[in-house]
């Protein structure tokens, strides 16, 4: 049994910090670094690539709406060609602190609005996917579990991961429950610790009705700010050694 | 008796046109593509680059300052780490254009501020050429003639292409007038001309004061927005040919 | 018969010019200018106001998305609190430029996706409707006529203004063709013309499909950009002048 | 024996969070917010505002230059006008929320690098002064003690508030020892409050290399954030009180 664990990473910008990058970095496998446009700045991104290289953190590109007051969270509606085309810039920018600090870039996975508007529509699901294929038909693209954008990252011959959440409750057709429902984070580091376990040890959740059904897991997110964010994967970790799962970067799986 | 002739292109943004890219590609050969800083944004680089493969011109990164308000022509006092890690961003983002189009980077010239301050300070000018060398030591390096920039490009061990001015007037030491001055330009395409076949082949300028002095002469910079940038290019494109100049990028030289 | 004649003005930003401000202010009687955010930046927006005083234009604040790069054009998911908040800071910035210069800021139009959103978002539309109000009571609200931003502007006590366009045809409901369907725009000079004249002679139009139906006119929109606009403006107001129809701005109505 | 305290405040933006505001409040009695430019966004603005009015803290326009990634503390070379411009920009958007909540915009003081610019830079200087006294001649500019901009202040005929810091050394000239140097920064609480009781209730200072020099003093400076900053301000009330020192926005002393 082995699970990648990837955290949201370099999301600070100038003089503003979010996260806590380098305490989170000896606990998770991959890391989604932004790239400028909803959070991150161009040094903030080569900080956090030497750090994942340091950590041997395989290290993935977050691109996002160009929103930074929005921090990329807010829907957009562009036309298909733009979101090829900052999908292209993002992962060009990024690809290039990695490459000019010695390592190689692993993965892509959208942010935000982008990551949440992909998983439902086929053609920005699409785009991304086909901006990926070209720029390196090597590189992984993450999304969210089950979702139209694995089906077309497949489709565009990408090697494709299912990411799941261990703190977000799922619902009866395996979706994730709405944050705007009052359910849709399990509260306590336990629930969330426990989800996480049975994610990764048996591709299964219980959902927020009592089911327990079937998931594709290939990668679970863990947040990386706020309070319980260190916690919770100092905690996970030590369910995973205890249960005997492995925890690695996707690829070598 | 060859020459380069280089044109700032892809300045546009969004619903703002700045230029007539599309007019200039025949009679260009090398291009400095804006990287969406001072101008130019993913939708226009992605065609820019294109543009320029269709016409077979070598293709240039373009990098500024952040400032779109100001066109990158503001300075702007920034730490030498910072100009560094903005150059990775841009010349980045892209070398992705290019890569994906088909095509290589072929040069790199910083713009408007970031050009002006680097011909003249020593440790900006090498952060430039470090960055540029960082990502890939076959790039070019295009610089003011005779300038800091392409003393530190030197020295990072980037072949640097020395950079001279048509249109604009130079003083009794080489440096261009500043264009505080009144006669910092010449005003007609004929004079501009005169002084391009002049630059091209003898490697000499009649300054400002009236000596003749010997320049460093890799590339000339063409203009590529006002009312006559088309039809000067277009004269000073006769007058080689009936020189017996050869046009062609950089390198091939 | 009296009509106001509105156009979207000072939205040009830094090095990057869009529209043709001065020609067109003779034939103008109400001004909607940027504010920064989809256009327009602080120099524009006080040569704007100054243009407007000099040629006795009533001034508008033309609020958008703050998305330079789609111009305002693109939709955008925003917190209701957002969108007031984002209304205050715009209308308050140009309304400061209005008074240095000696003016008054005599109405607020919202410009793009924010405008077409408000048509049909009620929630959207009150939000804008009650910044205005907020900031100055007096302050007439220019909305799409028989729109819900009309409505929501009455309801928060303004004084509102239907607008419509000479240019865009109508369907049976009294609404835009959308600009995704072929005949959203009347293509020749002399078309809009006549609707122009049939909007304020008659406060009439007839549809796409051909019947005559009763329109809301208050103003009627001109664009400033393109190459038909001052054409377009000039015979407008001929054809006014012919039919004994007066131009100003609408509170004199 | 009276003494106004300011801080700068309201400089988070979106989902970043900078200073701790709410906490700080009880201790000040001028805030500067910013205005968007360096900091702050239109939200973080009508929040700051309303926590200015509920605690009675006077409210000024912290207006810096457009470099959010810089936070405004780069030097940026910008046309005078531009200057001038960018501040009624600022200056509006910012009162138009303090009128809204019906409060009145107390005084103006510049961020950053366009404070310290504005100290020794006269014609900088003069723009910022004439574009306040343009907004409205009875707000107050508060820039650095004895400095350009209070004397360009005064000749446009604004009362000016000479600013002084507890934390910061001062030379023997009676200007900030740069924050470049080692001893520009006094280490320990006790010493900034001795400090800050010496300007306020003798209006003198000691300098680094130990002589005590006569200084103007009309609010003290204190920061808002820092693991320090609540702790400081606390103690200094603390000691203003033993001392009889009453603490009061500027304008009524």
């Amino acid at each position: 049994m082995v699970i990648d664990l990837n955290c949201d990473l370099g999301e600070s910008f100038g003089a503003y910090v979010i996260g806590q990058d380098e305490l989170m970095m000896p606990y998770i496998t991959s890391a989604n670094v932004a790239c400028g446009f909803h959070g991150g700045d161009p040094s903030v991104m080569r900080k956090t690539v030497e750090l994942c290289l340091e950590h041997g953190v395989a290290i993935g590109a977050h691109p996002g709406y160009c929103d930074l007051l929005g921090f990329g969270r807010r829907e957009m509606k562009l036309h298909p060609q733009e979101i090829y085309d900052m999908m292209i810039y993002q992962v060009g920018a990024l690809k290039a602190f990695v490459e000019v600090a010695g390592g190689r870039l692993h993965h892509v996975k959208p942010h935000g609005a982008l990551y949440n508007m992909a998983a439902r529509d086929r053609e920005l699901a699409a785009q991304i996917a086909r901006s990926i294929a070209d720029v390196d038909q090597s590189i992984i693209l993450y999304g969210l579990s089950g979702s139209l954008l694995i089906e077309e990252g497949r489709k565009a011959g990408l090697t494709c991961a299912h990411e799941v959440f261990a703190d977000r409750t799922y619902r009866q057709d395996g979706t994730l429950t709405p944050r705007t429902q009052a359910n849709a984070l399990l509260e306590t580091v336990e629930e969330a610790v426990a989800q996480g376990v049975e994610l990764a040890e048996k591709r299964e959740v219980v959902t927020s009705s009592g089911e327990r059904i079937p998931m594709q897991v290939d990668t679970i997110c863990v947040h990386g700010d706020g309070s319980h964010a260190l916690d919770f994967v100092k905690t996970l970790r030590k369910a995973f050694e205890a249960k005997g799962i492995e925890v690695r970067p996707y690829e070598s799986i």
